[in-house]
């Protein structure tokens, strides 16, 4: 790297941020209570503030040309600042973590062990346009007893600044040092490449967005790193199914919102069930999905004479790879639960699958052996998020099985020690 | 990196492993009883192809001119294979983990939620010269339904290979793959810069050895790395204490087996009871171990007349941060547990920290400032280790507070996946 400028800079960060999560680490509950409380508050209180900065940034992004989609993700309004104030104090009503003893146990030799539940200490999140990010993830950081670096996108400045801000001013009035959260001002991914090989200072580092941010971090990291990079989900259409639970749960895993990480992917058949299930899922979905399959759905489409056999396009090996964060959705007809399987190990990024089937033997099977981060057995793949799975805010999903496996909460901000009480013990 | 083919061995190595790894995490718990119990059984069985092939070992290190405490650790005879066979049993006798359901729920959504315990999949080894890590880590990896890859010293090269050999001809005979434990027969370091590379095949790496091996590793790996550098580990003695307590478990840390990283390195001194526990140290102490103190503990020490006062060596910087592993002892004045606290955040390696009170409410406030893996009261240090900590076997010692912190067992090898039971759910 060139800048030693830069480089300075971002160690000091780190270097106040580690200094921070040692203070974090020892405050007690009602302190960090307190403090999301006046985060929150200020976040309300600074609204116009906060909605100001936020439009200068969202004019930066309509002159550059950013994809609508994109900026509404950016975008904030009355309704939203709200509701980034209302999850920070939901997060603040959670559970405290912190010195929560575990597993007691004595020992042979008269020791008596717990394990104690401490913070990891500095998390570094690295996250693109989503302003909410910022609040959510200082929340969720504070709570647990760490400190955080907060690495939003260049996309999302202005707002970041205005939300650190808030959060800064509410770690004030509790008492707590405003270093606990800061937003790194840096926005080249230089900054990014000199933060996360700082395995002394930093503990965590969470890379979220796109695939080519998680790469470039994860390439570069010499801290550990909790992540995912797509989520190809998969259901599988058993024998034993009830058809029309599977129509419905494919239906909305693929339809209710197609741009997240656990809309499904690719569809499963069983050569069980194929003749009555591609002619019912082209009825329930041809006309809002483009449907990508195999030659044998094709020719079993036509053989039924369904008007929409003769537009199917053929699915190529990449479709099988793809995560289409669109209404398009793979279909491949498989041979039972052991075909469906082996697709799965061989396509799978490890985020969630489902089997639709009244089978409970064939359900264990799939249960035990898909090795997926979320494995689910009659239900929408769309379910596979941390709200929804009672974890609370999420602050990550990791489909790497080290730390934390699927959807993390605050617990995965977290770890143990081993606590050991005696009188007097010596080994021999 | 310069050696294609190296290359092309190591990553043929890792993804059989990856293959193996799949049949593992499937295998039922009866066939990998009947696994560990055969490879015991050919341990023994084959002992004198093993002594043999370490003896060729060991010739090859007396010829080198390795020092005779690193020839002990590489040296079996006929009890060290016995036990060796005999810790393999013993891990087939410890709970199975692989399929575990923990914490069922029931979510508002009427999904009822449980974590099952999975194994991580491939774990690469990465070691220096003791032979016995190779059954022990074997049996661990197996048990818990990982595959592994196994790269010993060059040091151990045929007494790895025979062991390797007795693993291999134990898993053919309960039906499971030989390829579900791999030596590395690569004994130079760019084989082992290759195989920490490969995140797309090898789960977790574990590097056990001096902490040169140790950060070869972990700048280089791709793959999560359980580690710990050394273990710099303090006993407090607070104004509080028992000294013939302190002066016990100080004597037994330092001197029972200087050698391991559970060794104190350092002994903080309340200043509140210096006066008393100088002398008491100096008579315990002196006669064995060198003691390295702050010009205090000498001013202390000339003051009551001690006879070793004269022949102290003043500690400077580098003590308190050295891992002597030998008979040689840091020892500082401290201004009561604050002072304790503030060195210990300063100088220790995270491993493990003791205090010698008979203040219940001093001794929960070291334990719950104290951010080391494993935290004391009232016992020697040397209990810092997986066995004598009630898991088991133990694979390695964290000090990276992901995934695992402190001594590491079988469940350490494992993580959990979310299982999602419904009958139809779909998101709104």
């Amino acid at each position: 790297m060139s800048n030693p400028t830069l480089v300075a800079d971002v160690v000091a960060l780190a270097r106040a941020a580690k200094a921070a999560a040692r203070i974090m680490a020892k405050a007690p509950v009602a302190q960090r209570r307190t403090a999301l409380v006046a985060i929150a508050d200020e976040i309300v209180a600074r609204r116009d503030e906060i909605l100001a900065a936020n439009a200068r940034d969202l004019d930066a992004a309509k002159a550059a040309g950013m994809a609508p989609a994109m900026q509404d993700r950016l975008k904030l309004d009355g309704g939203r600042v709200q509701g980034l104030a209302n999850a920070v104090r939901a997060v603040s009503q959670a559970p405290d973590l912190v010195g929560r003893l575990e597993r007691a146990e004595s020992l042979p030799s008269g020791l008596e062990l717990t394990r104690m539940r401490i913070p990891l200490g500095v998390i570094a999140m690295i996250y693109e346009a989503r302003p909410g990010v910022t609040t959510d993830a200082a929340a969720l950081c504070l709570w647990s007893g760490n400190a955080c670096l907060l690495r939003g996108g260049s996309e999302a400045f202005h707002s970041n600044a205005a939300l650190g801000a808030a959060v800064a001013a509410g770690l004030a009035a509790a008492g707590l040092p405003a270093t606990a959260v800061q937003i790194v001002p840096f926005t080249d991914r230089e900054a990014i490449a000199e933060l996360v090989k700082l395995d002394e200072l930093v503990d965590l580092v969470i890379p979220r967005g796109g695939e080519g941010l998680i790469r470039f971090v994860a390439e570069r990291a010499r801290v550990p790193v909790i992540k995912h990079y797509k989520g190809v989900c998969h259901i599988f259409i058993h024998a034993a199914a009830d058809l029309d639970m599977a129509l419905n749960i494919i239906d909305n895993a693929k339809t209710q919102r197609p741009g997240v990480c656990n809309a499904v992917e690719t569809v499963l058949i069983d050569r069980a069930i194929a003749t009555r299930a591609v002619p019912a899922l082209l009825n329930r979905l041809a006309a809002r999905v483009e449907l990508r399959t195999d030659d044998e759905f094709r020719a079993i489409a036509a053989h039924a004479g369904h008007p929409a056999a003769a537009q199917l396009r053929l699915a190529d090996e990449a479709d099988w790879h793809a995560e289409y964060l669109d209404l398009v959705l793979a279909v491949r007809i498989v041979d039972g639960l052991d075909g469906a399987i082996a697709h799965i190990e061989q396509y799978a990024s490890d985020h969630t699958e489902s089997i639709i089937t009244a089978d409970a033997a064939v359900a264990e099977r799939f249960v035990r052996e898909v090795q997926s981060s979320t494995v689910m057995v009659n239900a929408s793949t769309r379910f596979a998020d941390g709200g929804e799975l009672g974890l609370g805010a999420e602050i990550g999903i990791s489909t790497t099985k080290i730390h934390a496996y699927g959807p993390m909460g605050a617990e995965g901000l977290t770890t143990t020690k081993f606590v050991v009480r005696g009188n007097g013990q010596v080994r021999s």
